[in-house]
């Protein structure tokens, strides 16, 4: 990957001149943020400050993928998504990767492989989403909270691919995570 | 794809018992929503409201794909991405690509097709994602805002591809478009 341009790398290590706390919800909080930059007007805007996330890609040995039909209230709709959930404080992405595939889905991570990360939404949320894929499962037990509606799935990686395909799936770090995997297993197979 | 289960169902179609605006910004609000559940405790949630937003996949008549190198402040730091934007009161997402496309690289779509929908976020964000792929480009001037700073990159398709594999894109919805649009174009040719 090239290097960053100059111009963009002078301005990275500056930091916001001015940070103020709009709000505070037990998930997020959002902040006013003012960036000084030099023959210009300050750079001024909101943005929502989240702790991160970890989607998890968990494949059986049998090759089947472990997904999940998730009601999301936040859109008021049901969404197929693979197993994720939000950092809590202290946790490193791993941790949260191993609790949340275990209380989502019910099973229990032997290897847990980092894929990728990516911000989800980056001109407004600082939410980074780590990404790992989980393999020797062991079922140990759902253990949803009383506002999660999660359906587990065992789905063949062909039904998956095919689903993926079709846009049928709206949930954006489930087609980035899932694309990026199936594209890197083809390529993989293509070199060997 | 299967019909979603009927439980969920029963709730999709209810909505929130409370809504209330927390925080209004110019590109989203903060809004406290609770949800009754019978048998259940309600849910209660504060959810970033999004007016929703949208990304081209820009590709030249000789395959190369127009790229951006993108200064976030949100996050601090300098992406690779797709162009995109946010709707604007009044436009529809197609509008709102064609109208982006233009302003981040300079390029006038002849032709733009739907690729794919989804949510960049659904935990939080209710901000919803229209890809589109945008062809027959010609150049008429890139008109950047004084906050914006991007930098236009016309990168060859397999370039690309590898800096995808290799993970280095950190933007969900590049990655998810950019995948996609890999993995289709890969059964294109198998089945071709």
């Amino acid at each position: 990957m090239p290097a960053p341009p100059e111009q963009f790398d002078a301005i990275a290590g500056t930091g916001s001149i001015m940070h103020k706390r709009l709000l505070c919800t037990p998930l997020f909080s959002v902040e006013h943020r003012e960036f000084e930059r030099s023959g210009h007007r300050p750079v001024i805007l909101q943005v929502v400050v989240h702790p991160g996330a970890v989607v998890i890609l968990p494949i059986l040995a049998d090759g089947r993928i472990v997904m999940i039909r998730n009601y999301r209230y936040t859109v008021e709709r049901e969404l197929w998504e693979l197993p994720a959930g939000t950092l809590e404080p202290g946790e490193t992405p791993l941790e949260t990767g191993r609790r949340e595939l275990e209380e989502e889905t019910g099973y229990r991570a032997g290897v847990m492989t980092p894929l990728l990360e990516f911000y989800t939404s980056p001109g407004v949320l600082t939410e980074r989403m780590h990404a790992f894929l989980a393999t020797e499962l062991t079922p140990v037990g759902q253990k949803l909270q009383d506002s999660e509606r999660i359906q587990v799935e065992l789905m063949e990686g062909e039904v998956v691919q095919g689903m993926l395909l079709r846009g049928d799936f709206m949930d954006g770090k489930t087609i980035a995570v899932l694309g990026l995997n199936f594209l890197r297993r083809a390529a993989e197979t293509r070199n060997a």
